[in-house]
């Protein structure tokens, strides 16, 4: 099918960081701010934001969170009392130290000398300390326990090298704190929240994901146990899709966490938190994207289905307009996916082509072309995204008749969501190799000629420690990391890959995002 | 009813200000971050101003708006371009000037001194150069228009004296900005916005509220007009409650906003912008908070139904429960307000007594308490918070059937959210006074001695400039201000109290929030 003309000018065949970049301008989803580090969300890629915040949200409620907000402004002294916690953020934070600007007398602005801040302010890059605080209040005894607390929020890392989505020095997330009475339970709501991750994305995302738990120097800084849900790039890559980590009672000591038991006895709790961001968006683009642009899961496009009239700016536009409107409600008023089917009627000033293919780069699951003949024959020219090239190299109309079309639409999107989650695991099943053995074959297996090598599941004797980081070098120098210990895998049966001693598990190991 | 006990200790009549506190602290709402000036919202609060988000944000999107998301930080230099801007917001704002702490050699953490920022960097304030700036690169012709941008965000406002809700150095809120091609469509835009507002202060918040423009002195520095929406507290104070701009040119010109018309000359766009914020919580609170704590509206209401079993840890608990449970999956599946019930079976542990009071103090809409004899009987005990006391001084328990209470529910709030609006309503009304035609009557109106005089509708000759200017000066030295020309009121027909010429309009003055 080389007569195919894509509809961008990057192949991901090609490069593939270059795809990323044009798929997210020419799907219209984020672009620079001039503000350094962060970016300009545009209304499609905030809208699949707000579709996987609404979807989330609903799941994160469904397990008993209530949401809450808490402040943007850190106290520095907050960073100094949890000194192991600011090292994992390695320090690079946006400091308030001012609270006003005066002219600088040279008919420009400068902060105001006088309104020098006694203690600076950091702008919160996490709210763990913040959160651990108001819980250390809330929390007086087992009555209040397991408290559940969830917030939305923005958050702000001084990031050197950003890239749009996937790491930003501002992004949105997620973040949620809850506080049990015993490991127990802890560990339980951490697992608990790593299957509402791992849900989220393969319902919703429909990206296929593998939760499993992170080697030990991976873990969050002073976590006991961290959590991932890992999904596999089109280029082979991983990226860390989501974590929740089971904090013990660390950061309830550093925060003071107390609560008195049944029997009258004050008690340390055990806290949890987990958090996913808008770095999903990013994960979205290159698990669905083809050289056409993006393809949004049904669940999570902002619009499902975009109705396309060919109009003339002549008196017979409003019987199409007419014929377009009926098809629309038509449509809306049925459901897909358990909700309210998302249909847009585009009737924006434009050629209908340059439009379809605005569409096609935004990666809209339908779209739906009418026309003059089509209103004739009581059909509409309809196009899935999923699947958009005939064998004949150009896009694959099929014609039903309108009432067929509102009949057929809700199990089309239910058809589209499960087929791209479906291609999307088949890919990355095909791109998981087992039976690498030695570190000489897993280098071999990893060297330069290879573009995307996917990912190799390994098996390993779990050391820690010193060996551990001796390990971690070692893949570093080929560009590799651990990703997680995937739950659910076949029991370890030979000799571990970095020590040659029997194996207790199987790990996935790849480059990664 | 002397004889009620309120479940406040502070009552309304006798220290507004104070009870305000304490209904936000026992209806567990919000409370001291501990970092200056920036409030932690709690469940309760936080879950009121999700329902407000939520359905503002339909209104918004229904008004054919596309949300997106702009950086938390503005560069200096966008201040010192826009001057005028600047004077608007005092220049009491949040300066970023380093991006990294290190340690300070005395176990502590600083501000790095080699990582300076070249310029400093601004918590917004507000988004207006920004999304100006992006505007300008956006729009290009005549099809761009109109261009219709909305943002959910938190800004920073330094404050000095700071109130939760009303008044804080971090709020949360909407802005909303649009480009329009001419004066015509910017201004009935602006007015379009001003009526969603009014819509969603009175149809979502039960609150209702007086539409009017703003004398010139309270215009937002740079727009051609301001409208605002004004509620009148329990206090009789004024309270704005949203803001609607139309900017003319000044903000396209400062940011480039241009577009070339259909007849392919250049031409700035008429932008305007408007937003409401997390204010609107302090003022549901002033509208429908009694002397026993919140009455939340039922269309915002997190829960809008609690169900308390009266658990005394036995066996008999699982037959209660499930007793409770079918009736709460009964209501559950019912609609009211259009939307699906939102009901809370509440099963945490402690006294049925004391978790009653509490969430009366919170304001839930409907509170059913089921014991083991209602039960017997199939009966509920039903108690609706906006009318708690019965005529003996005890609440008003009513007692259907479960299924009768089942039926009822959806019409019972629909009735509660009509009957907090109508008793916001009548005392708005009753507290408008007309017939003052002198500054004298004015000022012997407002004398000290009243406690809550409420708002005076008087009669002006609209004076610009200097005139106006001495106006307000006077109206200061009374602590009250012009709130807005309302609309829709009787036309002039005698002299103006400022001036004697003959009026041209009525405006509402008042204390004001």
């Amino acid at each position: 099918m080389s007569n195919i003309r894509h509809a961008l000018t990057v192949k991901r065949a090609d490069d593939f960081a270059q795809w990323y970049q044009e798929v997210i301008s020419a799907a219209d989803m984020a672009e620079e701010s001039g503000v350094r580090g962060c970016m300009v969300i545009k209304p499609w890629g905030y809208g699949i934001w707000e579709r996987i915040q609404r979807l989330l949200d609903d799941r994160i409620k469904d397990a008993g969170h209530e949401n809450c907000y808490f402040p943007i402004f850190i106290p520095l002294s907050n960073f100094e009392r949890e000194a192991a916690h600011v090292e994992g953020f390695a320090k690079e934070m946006a400091v308030v130290t001012h609270h006003r600007l005066i002219a600088d007398g040279e008919g420009g602005l400068k902060p105001d000398p006088e309104a020098k801040l006694e203690e600076p302010l950091i702008v919160r890059p996490t709210s763990e300390t913040l959160i651990g605080d108001a819980m250390a209040r809330w929390i007086q005894s087992w009555r209040d326990l397991p408290m559940l607390t969830n917030q939305w929020a923005n958050v702000v890392r001084w990031e050197m090298r950003t890239r749009t989505f996937l790491r930003t020095s501002e992004f949105l997330w997620q973040e949620g704190h809850t506080a049990h009475a015993n490991d127990v339970e802890a560990k339980a709501h951490t697992l608990k929240m790593l299957e509402v991750y791992r849900a989220c994305a393969q319902d919703d995302l429909a990206m296929p994901v593998t939760a499993g738990e992170k080697p030990e120097n991976e873990r969050f800084p002073g976590a006991v146990e961290t959590w991932s849900i890992e999904a596999m790039m089109q280029d082979g890559k991983a990226l860390q899709a989501g974590t929740s980590h089971y904090l013990g009672t660390n950061f309830a000591k550093a925060s003071g966490i107390q609560y008195q038991d049944r029997e009258g006895s004050q008690q340390f709790c055990h806290t949890t938190s987990w958090g996913v961001s808008t770095r999903l968006i990013g994960a979205v683009i290159m698990t669905h994207g083809d050289d056409d642009g993006l393809r949004v899961p049904p669940a999570i496009a902002p619009h499902q289905i975009i109705i396309l009239p060919m109009l003339r700016e002549k008196p017979e536009d409003e019987a199409l307009l007419a014929y377009c409107e009926e098809l629309r409600a038509g449509i809306a008023q049925h459901q897909a996916l358990g909700e309210k089917i998302r249909i847009l009627l585009d009737k924006k000033p434009g050629k209908t082509g340059a439009k379809r293919w605005n569409w096609v780069r935004k990666g809209a699951p339908i779209i739906i072309e009418v026309g003059g003949r089509d209103m004739e024959a009581g059909t509409v020219s309809l196009l899935r995204r999923d699947r958009l090239w005939a064998d004949n190299g150009k896009p694959d109309f099929t014609a039903p008749t309108s009432g067929d079309a509102v009949k057929l639409i809700p199990a089309l999107l239910e058809e589209i969501q499960q087929s791209l989650f479906d291609e999307a695991e088949q890919r990355r099943d095909a791109n998981i190799t087992r039976g690498i053995t030695t570190m000489e074959e897993l280098a071999q297996f990893y060297d330069a000629s290879k573009t995307h090598p996917g990912w190799a599941e390994v098996q390993w004797s779990k050391p820690t420690g010193p060996a551990l980081e001796a390990i971690i070098e070692q893949l570093k120098s080929l560009k590799l990391t651990i990703r997680n210990v995937p739950i659910g895998l076949e029991p370890a049966d030979g000799p571990c890959i970095f020590t040659g001693e029997p194996a207790v598990e199987r790990i996935y190991v790849a480059k990664a995002y």
